[in-house]
């Protein structure tokens, strides 16, 4: 490990972290509201840091293999701890704690909250909240396209097996060319989902603050009831179809763009994700309707379809409390949460694409009882999968299950009950934001312990980083000095 | 598949179990007990069946690897059917669905019982109870030498693979010799166990059928308060003892038997399963111990070691209702209920070297994120393990997750809360007897819905047959006429 190397790229971040802090400033200031100075002051401290570090270091060696885990794990917390500044500073965040909770929640796009009284707070600082979720959205296709490339990674190889057609022969001579495109499209359906809300009512700057949370599929609401607060079908309905869009794979969404709209019925992953939202929400709907739970089958319906689609993108807004649900939607719902958006999403979780393999695979251990000598190729998108992508995939599953099990046991060693225990584990790790139990759609996250939160930080960025690299920063050969 | 071959085979099992059926109307007629005629009844009914099946088909030709999986899983089913005819008959069990779920809990070791008064119930209907553990008990090792290399499958190899030296390079040529001899140590320790327990003050019968359901792994006890009934700490701790070997690999019985003790220590799965047994039980026990659970810090830790051995052997007697402890046993028994015993043992679950390699696997998936061109070899006790164990290894640990989900998704889709889904689906599938929530240690299955307590069935079977064998016969090729 070269650790001038990695304070250089770290002094990168830290100057544009900086420079996008300006713009919460300027929105309070524009607004009156009295904390302008504390954004100013953070996005300053950033620039200090940040340039007194790049001149100690400017002529550090380029990046290998090794440090290019240590700068996406230590990059993600220091941009996500110099971010939790004008909370603590302005006392809108009196605790460190939960300051560093809410800003790292933001940047893995998980929305998990320890805000009890949103609408209160400045427009700054809700601003601030979407904006981190908006930059840590964008964040994925930047990580798999700018630095898992230079790893030469599963991620990459996930990323060029799923993109069907030319795309993916075009990704590697030009990767930021494809990231400048998929940046593009991005931008557009933010742009188009502002748009759409401020049509069915909703306020520009509410708008803009949604769509940033929709689009990173990050969850964090400027409404105490989030999304269900505005009470308004059209909105929700809006939401469910961007968020929707935000959970596929956005090189799909390019490749409509530029007239090849059948490329969503060709893709096989995009089909499974469609399935699965569809069958989700039927079974969900028909419980809620068999017990009369919503006054009219349109609203059973529209409240099934936006929580199955809010949990498996993993963005975690709400408009009901599913908790008072029948049990099948909390089975089907942490089932969904494990599942997450597809690869090439804005979504976290296990990615529709990895269950896919899985699921395939699981098929064809299955047939070969029948015919032991057979040898299965696994197929996706008309391409054969080679052993080492599919191991990779079951390397990922197991760890994320490790991980996930891990929790569990941490939490409920502290005393804390299985169910919350689950939930919380499940909703930070996958990125959703609510969980269960203590931390459902109805509370949040301020009751829990110190040392629950700080945990609970670090499971959204294994999640955020997918699994591998920051596991493999506990491996003592990713530390061994070359 | 040739039908005739499977109901040859099915009437050769029909008749053994009638023979056995004959044990229990002795032990009912012996001690006065007036529902011998049942047992004779429905042994008769048996040899009947299979008389009459024998005659019709019996120049079928020999089994092939297609029909082999219908052998086991409808051999089980008959089995199970006939095994249930005396509870049904002497009105021991009024309901039919009742009394299959009783019988195929024996035979499947499972120990769930729907049974509320079970100190009032006949000689005969008890010992029935705890022989039908240990006739399904010593099926494994039946199974796995007998059947399933007549099928070329991965459990033959998964057994190969781990079985230490001699043994394992003598298994293929001599298998009926080595299936003697493992029935020679299982027969040993029950009647060890049996002397064993009378010395610490149980009666012969009692001590007969705990020692069935223990070297069984199956968990029925002829007191209503399970082995906690009994009150004495020398009991409990014997148990626990006998409870641990069962859950090991009985190849290393044999061979320490022979003399050669050192193979235990050698062994990395009985190293593994040792490790997760104390790692377990220390961590439970210091819960109990920071509450004050139990006046004494000793039967705090006999109590966390009598449920840990329970459950992860997968047993399930109890001691203690483990719902009212800390959250942490609820989280680790759940755990333990999936992990199982060891490959060879008779316990059930995913079993501990499967996890043991998957967990070695992403050791390696981390490891190759830093050294991409690396290649590594998974060892296990020595031996390189070829890619086709892996991948049948994942392939089972799929399907086991598979069939756990969606047994959640449908006990919860008929309304039955998570915990109680989640327990019962785990307690069937892994064998273990009692769950959580509604069917937890304190009560027991006789409050589910029929369709639930078929449902549950089918899961005692599909985990007693390793998955695939049940799983399989749901592929339409495997019923493909040849």
């Amino acid at each position: 490990m070269n650790y001038r190397s990695v304070l250089k790229v770290l002094a990168f971040l830290l100057l544009v972290t900086a420079a996008c802090l300006l713009l919460p400033a300027l929105v309070s200031a524009l607004y009156g509201d009295p904390d302008w100075p504390h954004f100013l002051a953070s996005a300053g401290l950033g620039a200090l840091i940040g340039g007194i570090l790049l001149l100690l270091v400017k002529d550090a060696p380029d990046l290998r293999v090794r440090e290019s885990f240590a700068v996406v794990a230590f990059g993600w917390v220091v941009v996500g701890l110099l971010g939790a500044m004008p909370y603590w500073l302005s006392g809108q965040i009196p605790s460190f704690t939960d300051a560093a909770f809410e800003s790292i929640s933001g940047f893995t796009t998980t929305g998990a909250s320890i805000l009890t009284d949103i609408e209160s707070r400045s427009h700054g600082t809700l601003f601030w909240r979407a904006l981190t979720h908006w930059l840590g959205g964008m964040g994925i296709v930047l990580l798999a396209l700018a630095i898992l490339p230079l790893m030469g990674v599963g991620g990459m190889q996930l990323f060029r097996a799923e993109v069907p057609g030319p795309v993916a022969e075009r990704l590697t001579p030009r990767i930021r060319q494809t990231a400048k495109l998929l940046w593009a499209v991005y931008f557009l359906l933010t742009v188009l989902e502002t748009g759409a809300l401020m049509i069915a009512g909703m306020g520009f700057f509410d708008a803009l603050c949604h769509s940033f949370a929709t689009m990173a599929t990050g969850g964090f609401s400027n409404n105490n009831a989030s999304v269900g607060g505005y009470g308004s079908p059209a909105i929700e309905w809006i939401i469910t179809l961007f968020m929707f869009l935000a959970g596929a794979n956005f090189s799909l969404h390019y490749l409509a763009l530029t007239g090849r709209v059948k490329v969503y019925a060709k893709d096989e992953e995009f089909r499974f994700y469609a399935s699965i939202i569809l069958a989700s929400s039927v079974l969900i709907a028909a419980t809620l309707l068999a017990i009369g739970y919503y006054p009219t089958r349109m609203e059973a319906v529209r409240q099934s379809v936006f929580q199955v689609v809010s949990i498996i993108t993993t963005t975690g807004f709400g408009t009901a409390d599913y908790l008072q649900w029948p049990p099948l939607s909390h089975a089907l719902l942490l089932i969904l949460m494990a599942i997450g958006g597809c690869a090439g999403s804005t979504g976290g979780g296990i990615k529709v694409m990895r269950v896919f393999i899985l699921l395939r695979h699981a098929k064809y251990e299955l047939k070969k009882m029948l015919h032991p000598r057979a040898v299965y190729t696994l197929w996706f998108n008309d391409r054969a999968l080679s052993p080492t992508l599919l191991t990779n995939v079951l390397g990922f599953f197991l760890l994320f299950m490790l991980v996930y099990v891990s929790g569990v046991v941490v939490l409920t060693m502290g005393g804390r009950d299985l169910l919350t225990s689950v939930g919380a584990t499940a909703a930070t790790l996958g990125n959703i934001g609510p969980g269960l139990g203590e931390v459902g759609p109805a509370s949040n996250y301020s009751g829990l312990l110190s040392w629950e939160k700080w945990l609970l930080v670090l499971f959204m960025l294994i999640g955020r980083l997918e699994i591998f690299t920051v596991l493999v920063l506990f491996l003592p050969e990713a530390w061994r000095r070359s």
